[in-house]
């Protein structure tokens, strides 16, 4: 049976460091349970402080890119997947996960929520602010709210244990 | 020089009747101005009662499909793009409009406006109820807001002014 | 009923004149019969040809670009979708259409003409060679070849005809 | 560094039990070298073959899939990227590859080839038969030959040392 494979979506260049640094310990956990992280491969902002913190403890990390330039691709990558698709790759990213984790808000992050509920993947939101919380909440029952780390994590296990 | 196009976006099977009607109406409008109308393309909810609409004034309709299956169409089409991408093909309904119309709320349409917000492609929020109002506005200064069918078009005007 | 939609497929920047030639009188004589024609949208080689011999005969050209960059759509398309998908968008363009003609051949092109007879999209070769038409008439039996634009057209009209 | 990452495309439902063998054997060398395979990630024909042979000699296999549904990927995926993009995901596994190596041909197979020739991957030819040599090589300087399996490896030994 195939690993799970856990996302973590949030800003790229808009990131500011505690959303980053949030993003990163996001990578260490679930590189310590032995999940799969899928994030959207670039080397910026939450994509890459989630990629550095599961690739540091020994993680697996795909990134799945909206480019075909190989030099936009973290560094923290095991597996790049080079779409050129733009941002058409979203839906891909979604589809592909077990569960997501939105980390921080922007308008690509809000498109991937949107696609991932719209696709019944699991959705957790980890600081996504009040007004994400209840305009998604509003959309789908499905979105859970997660105030720290531990209850995003907590979440997504709970997701596995009924797959 | 290539006419305007102008995509409404909104629920399909979810769509209840004051929005669909709403939509007919947009579509009309669309068509008295002599502006392209591109939609989702399927003969469900909002995409078919805009389709309809502008198709029954003498406008000129693209619809750009999730599907490969033809028999999805909307009979008000005039020209079908069938891209077999799923809800990846909402990256190219926003990038291939001038400006974009959304009519209601769903997890589809909200994908939609994000990704126009990300493009910069100039979006009217209609009738999408407060929490998305402000949720979209905390995003990017660039939505705008309309409480009547005029005040979209006359949004949308603005834009085409300046294009 | 929509109108008919017929692509014209060839090389962009590496087609010669004599291809560009026969590709314009391939537009003129699509938008003659009152069909839609569908090229890959770019203002170069091929496509750029067929779009202005539809236009200047009174059709009506759509275009499906790889790109998101309005600059490159040749002058020529009444509408333009912009993908942004890169070659990936090769297979919208077959898709939508209810017969395509290969003019000239490269790699692009190449790919097209797969697609199209994977997916049973009635096929024309016309100039292409006798490799070309030995590969794919090896790993199809739906492909139809041309020794001139009239017979071109008339494999396009016995297409429609049954369509 | 990333482990290089080399495709395997052939026929799907078609492909023979010669064929099929030759993709197991393909996969299990492809593995021995420690290099990442990437297949079309379903579990019919080259594909198949291929990941089992690259899983049971303890390799890493990723599989790239047309599909959402996930019943549809080979049981030796180490990971399965769902794209839903039908066949325009062949444009994906190939900027995806650092080599490709063509193992019997089809349509889906061909329309790989030409799309890995129009951006530069390197691309070897096995066992793929003299039209279809002879068509890709008229159209690309870049395409090789190869005669055996060991052939097949050895030209893509040549490329990783040059990337």
């Amino acid at each position: 049976m195939r690993k799970p494979v856990i996302g973590v979506m949030g800003p790229g260049e808009t990131a500011d460091e505690s959303i980053c640094q949030r993003a990163y310990f996001l990578g260490e956990a679930i590189a310590e349970r032995g999940w799969i992280l899928l994030t959207g491969g670039r080397n910026v902002g939450v994509m890459e402080a989630a990629s550095r913190g599961a690739k540091e403890t020994g993680g697996f990390v795909l990134g799945i890119l909206p480019d075909r330039d190989r030099r936009h691709a973290s560094p923290s990558l095991d597996l790049a997947v080079f779409t050129d698709l733009g941002n058409a790759r979203n839906n891909i990213n979604i589809l592909s996960c077990d569960a997501i984790i939105a980390c921080g808000m922007g308008l690509g992050t809000a498109s991937e929520i949107a696609l991932a509920l719209k696709n019944h993947t699991p959705t957790v939101l980890l600081g996504t602010g009040t007004t994400a919380e209840r305009f998604f909440q509003g959309l789908s029952p499905q979105v859970t709210i997660a105030e720290t780390l531990e209850e995003a994590i907590d979440a997504v296990e709970v997701v596995l244990e009924h797959r």
